[in-house]
């Protein structure tokens, strides 16, 4: 299987200038002396999480042509503002169930939103790109997706280029995948931890047992970290597997403790799939390497009362 | 009187650099279409406000002397980082009254804190100068502090050179100094508005008469944003007669609420003071202009629980 390159990443890094925020590396005044902390703030980026840099990226590579897309989440609202920026329609397909703040602000973008029951999802999204001719652009399964999304260890390569452990939510795995490709190019003695919650710990399984283990849907949806329930494709567990040191897990209560730390003290509002990275850093430091560590806050989306309620 | 000029602050960018923050500017997609916005997130430096920029170019230029402050809040710890990283000892006078937490911070980032009665803040800073031989440095009348205060104005024109409007907080005045000194340098058409707590509204008053107002700072400390309750000195004063083109007044229920938006909409964690921009650009559309507009969001320095009140 053909791996994504860091050419191919650092492709993305120039067609995404002025779409994505190049956002800086914060460091943290807390934190264990032994292990300095810098975070990669995602949740910055204009739909709220890291998902426009893989969405832009794989929209500018189809020249002018409609997108098309299904998701009841941040890939939705990132797919939406890629494809205005880059001047062609978008038409994606969310789940009649989800929340209405998400489908508002989806369309919002300029995008056509098609409300179906969620069975229906993939079903009807293949059928629009027969009947209209666009390309279908998934969450993570793709090159470009993962290119794009790799732009964010080219940044942290480029600003501490002596950084030695790089922390990385896991879930579908585009974001990892791409992090890892460009870290292990550019800095090969880093080594990139993915963090999963316990409660969707399906890659850490894999990783331990060697092969690929998938649980239930079901399984995975009982965590709060509701961008984290997905598991990864052939092509992004054949990048992980190929590049990432180890994956570590996080309870709940770590979690929601982690998003009271990164407000109160790195002044950021998170959710919860964002938060597994700092969790990581102040719960595992058994299974964390020494050294220079950035943790990626990968998103904010977040519904504000369940947000108050996480810092009380 | 002298003004700080664009070369001070292009030198002060210089010395800047790897220690304050190059914070991106993050455009919003709410608000209102004739007014694109874009928020400038102070709240992001290592001590939680723009004010390592100016107390780090005023260590800088004294080439290792010791420094002395006094300060109860930002400044304080802003001087004990910008001191730490310029590797010269700083010695910070605070009011016995001040919070646990920040005098805590302050000694953690290296300084050596002295406490005395809050009326003896200012002999007893005289006094460590003269005993120790150090420098003074107060937090906003400085030109070198007004000068560093300025990058965040060079930044925004470098990155958004087609501005027309930007909004800043006034409390002692060297943050909008600095930042219109910048701006009417290189953007000369676009104006720089003041933002003030109708509570402590001397410079608005001020530029509205002609003169600077004096109010007594038992009115001034009536509002929550604790950041904004001093006045400017006669040096920041010069400046913003020179170079503000206006200064609008915000209510405490629009800070509150600007908190919130600030919030939910672009995930950061503002204390009332860092918040007035936004909720000038929420609430004052009738004495704005119109056009791209930059709200810097000074700070995040907040008290968890106000915090989480704030957002109820």
């Amino acid at each position: 299987m053909d791996l994504v390159t860091i050419e191919d990443v650092r492709a993305a890094a120039e067609r995404i200038k002025g779409v994505a925020v190049r956002t800086p590396l914060l460091r943290c005044l807390w934190g264990d002396p032994e292990r300095p902390l810098w975070i990669k703030p995602e949740n910055l980026q204009p739909t709220g999480a890291f998902k426009i840099r893989g969405a832009h990226n794989a929209v500018a590579r189809l020249a002018g042509q409609p997108v098309i897309a299904h998701s009841s989440g941040n890939h939705a609202q990132a797919l939406a503002y890629a494809a205005r920026a880059a001047g062609v329609p978008a038409t994606i397909v969310m789940p009649d169930s989800a929340p209405a703040v998400k489908i508002e602000r989806t369309r919002a973008l300029g995008a056509e939103v098609i409300l179906v029951p969620i069975a229906e999802r993939e079903e009807r999204a293949a059928e629009l790109v027969k009947e209209r001719g666009g390309a279908f652009i998934p969450p993570f399964d793709h090159p470009d997706v993962i290119a794009g999304q790799g732009t964010v260890g080219l940044e942290i390569a480029a600003d501490l280029p002596d950084v030695e452990v790089v922390l990385v939510p896991v879930s579908g795995g585009g974001l990892i995948s791409g992090v890892a490709t460009a870290i292990k190019a550019l800095v090969p003695s880093a080594q990139v931890i993915g963090v999963e919650p316990e409660l969707a710990a399906d890659v850490a399984a894999g990783l331990h047992q060697g092969a690929q283990v998938h649980l239930p849907l079901a399984d995975r949806a009982r965590t709060i970290a509701d961008g984290l329930r997905m598991e990864p494709s052939e092509l992004t567990y054949a990048h992980i597997a190929a590049y990432v040191d180890d994956v570590v897990t996080v309870t709940e209560d770590e979690i929601r403790s982690a998003i009271r730390t990164i407000a109160h003290e790195a002044r950021l509002v998170t959710e919860p799939s964002g938060a597994v990275t700092i969790a990581a850093y102040l719960n595992r430091a058994e299974n964390l390497p020494r050294g220079r560590t950035v943790a990626v806050v990968s998103g904010g989306s977040v519904d504000p009362e369940a947000f108050r309620q996480y810092l009380s």
